[in-house]
């Protein structure tokens, strides 16, 4: 499977992924309890991978598994930085709007390639850091408030403590991908064997979250099991299943691809949705939201782009094809 | 002279002329006939420009001069194109409002690297090309409107016909840039020679305008010769001073460097006035402004920076040089 059409797959279901939830509402209001959706994708991943990774087994005998507990203890670490992540995440709101909170998250794509470079050593060449930045600049202006909308100069006067939390939480979410890429080529072992083990941690993670927050609520809405289907429709039915697939799909990129692939799937899919939601939504298209995508078209291009179509190259290989020949010519002379 | 010395002093000055400009006005209004400003301006430019052809020719007596017809008469050409741009400015403005007007003009900037490509013939590579366009993306984020401010669903409502003329004034722009390029290139006549042909024609094409003006006007205000140094004040010379070395800078440009250069200059000018404002003014700094610099310095250093600088050139030299080496040792075992 070739890494662009999995790429495209990830931008068009991330990309429902949203308009899902937005129609899953009813008057603008979840009947059904949200966080039960992330536990159940993590069931519905666990259960695909193991489905998968039994029919691997079946075909072939020698699929790799390291069992070893000094690997197996790494997976359940991307869990443990979401945790965080997420805690940090409702720390940032106590400080910033949510709009300055989704502006600052543009960010996590500028830390995603820091730390692509300086944990996985992955060197990027100078353009392809300029695409990276574009990108983050491009996700930002098709978000830029236009005239007419509410709480207008909240951008720059948030409290310090606001944009610190916004920069750690981004750092955070680019270490959890990173990690994660880190594990999952850390070893030749089945991508579903990986899988099975990440979503096992994964799912535990999501349980205990739920029950933590039954004590912090006091139960007073009943423990988490019995919310679990409670008020789903068919459509909660497909937030489930899109996630589960969007995170399938996250994994396989992260072993065969990279994470600077998965950021632009994401970042394509939020101007998907976007696009999406003027139809579907009467969303007003915005001068912003058309410059972001021309800017975010420039840096996909400018990232993927073979350099001999960006720069003539013709030029640079003739001059250094020319001191060849000149070595050639001394070296015949001397033989 | 450095080409870049000259278009750094250029972005400067041309940044100045706006605020010259704002400061040169009582509480929001002219108290001078602000159309008498470019007519000094053509006069300050020819009158500089025959001062140095006469120190040039005394200098070295061999300083070339074309003064035959075929040439001379090419010279009125760029003055021509700017009256109908004039025109069909006010036309443009009779269907859309400043601000869209205002949007739309950016689209100069990748109409002049189509002519510059299509008339002068000097090729870009695909990443010179989506600098370019960056560039005029970059400008139009920075002129986004904010939040709070009035009119706001202007941009796409306005009627075909608006569009239609903005997009033939960006063509008569960038043709007139284009146009004095290809004349100030065309031989290797002195610069100052040049200059004095093209000012004249400029300082008779707008006295013509003065002399138009009075005319529709009924001579309400009497000629306009009465009204050129009426009120006056030293910002008002100063203006006029600032707007010729802006010209003469350009002409410099056209000659020893070319239009794209210019076109980042007048850019990044728009840009600084912007950044100045907000300490002069206090015009409000906005993120669409940020976003905006950053997204046209990358494609200031997209544009200008050498190739080897923004790609890994040494991969694909190395390709070349390698299938060099197989040549050379094919060659060698022939012999």
């Amino acid at each position: 499977m070739q890494w662009y059409f999995v790429a495209a797959l990830l931008t068009i279901l991330t990309s429902s992924q949203g308009i899902l939830t937005t129609l899953s509402q009813s008057n603008g209001k979840y009947l059904y309890d949200y966080a039960t959706v992330p536990f159940l994708a993590e069931v519905f991943k666990l259960v695909v991978s193991s489905i998968l990774l039994w029919r691997e087994c079946q075909a072939s005998p020698s699929t790799q598994m390291t069992t070893d507990w000094k690997t197996v203890r790494l997976y359940p670490i991307p869990s443990v930085i979401y945790l965080i992540h997420n805690n940090v995440q409702f720390a940032t709101l106590v400080y910033v709007d949510t709009s300055t909170y989704q502006i600052m998250g543009n960010l996590k794509i500028v830390t995603t390639g820091i730390l692509f470079r300086l944990f996985l050593k992955r060197k990027l060449s100078n353009l392809q850091w300029m695409a990276i930045v574009l990108l983050a600049v491009g996700t930002t202006t098709s978000q830029v408030k236009g005239c007419g909308e509410a709480s207008c100069d909240s951008l720059f006067s948030a409290p310090i403590q606001g944009y610190m939390l916004g920069i750690l939480s981004a750092c955070l979410s680019a270490l959890a991908g990173v990690y994660t890429e880190f594990l999952m080529k850390k070893n030749n072992d089945s991508l579903y064997w990986q899988n099975v083990q990440l979503y096992t941690f994964g799912a535990i993670f999501n349980m205990a979250r739920l029950l933590l927050d039954d004590f912090r609520h006091g139960f007073e809405n009943g423990p988490w099991w019995q919310r679990l289907f409670y008020g789903y429709t068919f459509t909660t039915w497909m937030v489930v299943l899109n996630l589960g697939s969007t995170g399938l799909l996250v994994s396989w990129l992260m072993k065969y691809a990279d994470n600077i692939v998965k950021v632009y799937s994401t970042s394509m899919a939020m101007l998907l949705t976007m696009v999406l939601s003027i139809y579907l939504f009467t969303f007003k298209p915005t001068l912003q939201l058309f410059l972001g995508i021309i800017i975010c078209m420039m840096s996909l291009h400018m990232y993927f782009a073979p350099r001999n179509m960006l720069v003539d190259i013709s030029v640079t290989a003739k001059a250094a094809s020319e001191s060849l020949k000149e070595v050639s010519v001394d070296r015949r002379s001397d033989s």
